[in-house]
């Protein structure tokens, strides 16, 4: 076998949400992990600072795909419908990802320490997006307030996303697409928001 | 003096926000507070569990003041005049308190272990509007995102409102009212998040 492995990073993160999983965050150690892969400590620590960092590793990537998506709407849309372009790219980027982020979200759920580092993540998320939205020239408390609404609609599709329990046909059949639910949210949240 | 001491509690409280506001908070210790307050640390000790109590004391009531006033709304409101009503009471809460507002912001600001417990509170907060919404029989996820955009519109609000540094007049004169930043930022976002 060659000394360079492939997706090494993709297995150990699947080898560490399995582990967490079966035994739980707290009793998987980082050897365990890095032996389920078939790779080295050492390798594991090349790529993930620690334990927790293996579940939040993708933060980084949805602040990117989200921000790009807001800046490459067109010159003309509306910031709703700049919000909207950045949903559309989230639900894309979770797109055939629903069991792996329903066994993240567990694992999550079952540790405080692990909530309260979700909740960090996602008011980061939430200013990068409202800074996209000001780099479109949305005024600046406008802008937060989309932002926070937006991410508020993103942790309810999501949550239902996981959540849904719809018997299956095949591998991905009868998924619920979770841009479907983001697109339902924001409607939802807009028509409930109109003035009486 | 009689050994019972009227507003200990809040004399604790200012004491510690006057020193962690000077000094820091790392480097205020709990008897420096005690010492402040004229009171001894078993007392401090009596009133909150630690140093970190002191400044995140308020959430508890301000969970009750939210959902009770959502809760007292007319039974024929709608859910986004449900919620109004819960961010009137808020603005309401916080009347004639802005400069102890701002100054535990400051706080709260230079020290990230806090601005975890700030997000953990807000979500504790958020869980808590969705709750009083749902008990109106607003539909589940309509009272999630109703939640969330509430609670952005008040973290929005309270931003501006302890940013806010136009002149005064007096103790208080001239000072924008948070209830006011509150239907202000609920109308922005409504009108912000109507379908093109």
């Amino acid at each position: 076998m060659a000394r360079w492995e492939p997706h090494t990073k993709e297995r150990l993160a699947r080898a560490a949400l399995e582990l967490y999983s079966e035994y739980g965050y707290e009793r998987t150690t980082v050897a365990q992990i890095a032996a389920r892969a078939g790779l080295t400590e050492r390798t594991y620590f090349r790529h993930f600072r620690d334990k927790r960092e293996v579940l939040f590793d993708g933060a980084h990537s949805l602040e990117t795909t989200l921000s790009e998506a807001v800046a490459a709407a067109p010159g003309g849309a509306s910031p709703r419908a700049a919000l909207a372009a950045g949903l559309d790219a989230i639900g894309l980027a979770f797109q055939g990802a629903r069991e792996q982020a329903r066994t993240r979200q567990a694992v999550i759920s079952a540790q405080q320490e692990l909530q309260e580092r979700e909740l960090i993540k996602l008011a980061s998320l939430t200013r990068v997006l409202a800074e996209a939205l000001r780099l479109r020239g949305v005024e600046e408390t406008r802008a937060s307030l989309l932002a926070e609404a937006g991410c508020g609609v993103f942790k309810t599709a999501f949550v239902r996303w996981v959540g849904d329990e719809r018997p299956r046909g095949g591998a991905s059949a009868g998924e619920v697409a979770l841009a479907a639910l983001l697109r339902e949210g924001l409607d939802t949240l807009g028509d409930a928001l109109a003035r009486d």
